[in-house]
């Protein structure tokens, strides 16, 4: 499975009055590590959705367990991986990193979604061979 | 002018590591607040892009002034006015108070906008007589 | 248990160009119907922070099950009760509604901190009986 | 006086409905941008505190004017130099742009704060012509 990596610089406004990172922001950044996990694989979310009509890959079900707080300043790097496809879900790991220790690690389960027919609604989108090989190395 | 009011009551995330509010977040509060001020007046953004058909009204210049800081538990309250109407844009008046002390004021000029006909840009939307008198009491 | 309730206006700034709620908003709606919740149990937070020495209520692990989605200008309703107590942890679930519909289940597990001696670190804080007392309704 | 640089990739949960930035995270960068403007000066935000026992430069009056909207996936710069020091303010012009096209523009007044004798409030630290040097270029 392709892993890839981004470094965070942790801001002044990203932290609490307790001086840790609020926690919130660490599923914000989690969004948009798997944005550049797509985009790591060749597929940027804007052409995602332009080439194959979908709307994203809304969340389903995410978790987080915080294992060291971090605080303004620091530097942190975030290791992004598929763990595994379904028909239209699949699920993500984060580990989060500073310095050797895992710091925080999230777990994310999405479906990549398209509008209903009639515009209104979203209805789940059957993940295509093509993208699932761009994470696992699969030949077509 | 038609002046509309809103509690704000000032979160544990919303402030930074000096214990005070992170001024970016006035700007999402003062946001809101012209939401509610058109939803005041009658117009809810979502009937306001589903009426008129266009797609928000987008920021062109915005500036506070920080008077007093708040932290997390403070109550506020936020005042705001449409203040002028030019022909697609218009002015926003927040007054930010704790208490009976101003804290924070805040000033947008703001323009309406719709799609252009390729559905690919945005477009200024000269503002109907029907939204401003809802905010003005004139009589068409 | 005591169960509290908050009501939220979803604005324009908590939703994604998918024109749903950006789920990381919902922790931070979380975050704050936990602060809520001590609030309506007589201990807000600046009081707990200020009558016990400690620094906040870190969160170590959380989770979120999204099962409808909601759009700017929605109002929800969140209900939040501390579900058990550990030592210095103890667990919140959330549950958001829209109407009567459960949209998005929000689980937690947090731990009371206070400054280490030196100052520079966190420790685990043994919660007293007395702010037990304030959720389970037993008496001392 | 120095100029520092940075670049911004947006992300999917910075935009709104409308699919372009939502503008208050424009505040947030460049609330980043002038920490990263310290850092690139010699003297992280963590440092200022810790050596010159001050809280932060929190905003007295910010603006910032819109001219190009930008949307996800979009790469921008932002250049960022203090443009005039006071006794204890300085003022910080951010420029973000969008290749060679100027987005926004950020003006910031900012005043550096240290906490009252008892602990209680901020008040005003007049700037070291140490730390001006940084900036100007100055000999001392």
């Amino acid at each position: 499975m392709l892993t890839s990596r981004r470094t965070i610089t942790i801001d002044w406004g990203d932290c609490d009055p307790a001086d840790i990172v609020f926690y919130p922001n660490y599923f914000r950044w989690f969004d948009a590590s798997t944005a550049a996990h797509f985009k790591a694989a060749g597929l940027p979310k804007p052409r995602l959705i332009a080439d194959y009509g979908v709307v994203g890959f809304p969340m389903v079900d995410t978790r987080a367990k915080f294992h060291i707080p971090s605080k303004h300043g620091d530097e942190v790097v975030i290791e992004t991986a598929i763990t595994s496809f379904g028909r239209s879900s699949f699920t993500v790991e984060h580990r989060l990193l500073r310095g050797d220790k895992l710091a925080v690690e999230g777990f994310e389960t999405r479906v990549l979604v398209a509008k209903t027919e009639d515009g209104t609604g979203l209805r789940s989108f059957a993940i295509p061979d093509a993208i699932k090989a761009l994470f696992t190395g699969a030949s077509l």
